[in-house]
């Protein structure tokens, strides 16, 4: 796990596997087959310019209801609502909810943390797009400029179910698979794997999350060698439980 | 992240310390000032001798009924029922239990993979008595045999909420703050980050999981370096949320 130091700041509009290159070029680092590229939700957010001005939100009647509820700002609450499918669980500080991408996370992942707030003109970032899409774009866009194609994970802090804490967790990939499908492999004593299934880009991850630290936007792009993933187009849909098999919504 | 590579089989009796030892050495490592050992699960509650012959299994009518419901043997049901404090969920072929240490976790972490099973008399490993003890001592151990005293993480394996595949957790730790508690601290821009903290022990039980892989008990222990991991004597219970504040029970 190599963290790429000295990484800048993240405007809209800049091109993110421009300056991973001048990134990877300034920490004497050149890609080798099989590496992988964990980069921080937050920075392809601002890249994709997915801030909104709070100021710019209209409130609806459910937002408002549901704002007076969690005891948060109705425009956030607004914001969450446009970006989930289905509110999950509601409690004072905190709304779970089915991201329209599928992953359950507090809040819908809009963050107010390390970004510019002016007072007067508060503002939030929402999650990229579409993650997959934007690791799929990233690991293109870097093959285009010379270099290999690395496997793409773009990874944001989640909170779980019975555990504190945050962790980091994959909500894009490219370029690999996402689960470790060992089933029906033999293990060191011949015993069939019955239910062997690690989520390796979740625990690759979390792993880089550590590196890149929580506060620090200086490191949001960690280079992981010798992971040894294997190559998939699929995306990282893998990882969500389907509604109807999780017993936890 | 650096595996100890030709770590032997751990039978019941061995002393895990020694034989890590004698892998640093062997690996040309020598541990540091913050090194943190993370130490499959699997080799501490083997060395601990936590077999269970399934013939030794006195089968409870509750036991019975569960394994019925559940497709599983009721021998193994038994000692499910025996290592927990609650069952969570049941559907067939698991059974989701709050552990007697607090984890939620399938199956209370009873396992029959990567271990030596006689068909004729099958047995099945438990998770190690107290994994916080086992971590104390192994850090006391080494230190004892005259190494830096490392931080120590005991990983094992663990469904999610929500999320498909395992990921590796922490189950016990020594001489580490298992949360980084950043609330209250400021951001890049000067915001103060209200509800930040990782779970930094099981960001790195993922990452090194994933490094140990998942059928090679030929490499248990994995070394990390530069996690700068707080010290601390709390051991691994803050990673467990209260049950009157879990919102997914």
């Amino acid at each position: 796990m190599i963290p790429l130091l000295g990484f800048p700041l993240v405007e809209p509009g800049d091109d993110v596997a421009l300056l991973i290159m001048e990134a990877l070029r300034a920490n004497d680092l050149s890609l080798q087959q099989g590496d992988v590229l964990v980069v921080a939700q937050k920075i392809v957010s601002k890249a994709e310019n997915r801030y909104v001005r709070l100021a710019d939100v209209k409130v609806s009647a459910e937002a408002e209801a549901l704002a007076e509820k969690a005891g948060k700002d109705p425009r956030q609450v607004e914001l969450i609502l446009q970006e989930s499918k289905e509110v999950i669980r509601v409690r004072p500080g905190v709304i779970i909810v089915e991201h329209r991408n599928g992953y359950i996370h507090a809040n819908a992942g809009i963050d107010k943390s390390n970004i510019r707030i002016a007072a007067d003109d508060p503002r939030v970032l929402l999650l990229p797009e579409d993650p997959d899409a934007s690791a799929r774009a990233l690991r293109k866009d870097i093959a285009d400029l010379g270099a290999i194609a690395p496997q793409v994970i773009i990874n944001d802090s989640m909170g779980r179910a019975w555990r504190n804490g945050t962790v980091g967790l994959a909500i894009g990939t490219a370029g690999l698979a996402p689960l470790y499908n060992q089933i029906g492999e033999s293990d060191l004593f011949g015993n069939t794997l019955e239910v062997t299934e690690p989520a390796v880009a979740d625990e690759l991850a979390a792993g880089a999350s550590l590196v890149m630290g929580q506060a620090a936007e200086g490191c949001p792009v960690v280079l992981a060698r010798g992971a040894s993933l294997k190559h998939s187009d699929c995306g990282s849909a893998d990882l969500l439980r389907d509604k109807s098999l999780d017993m936890f919504r």
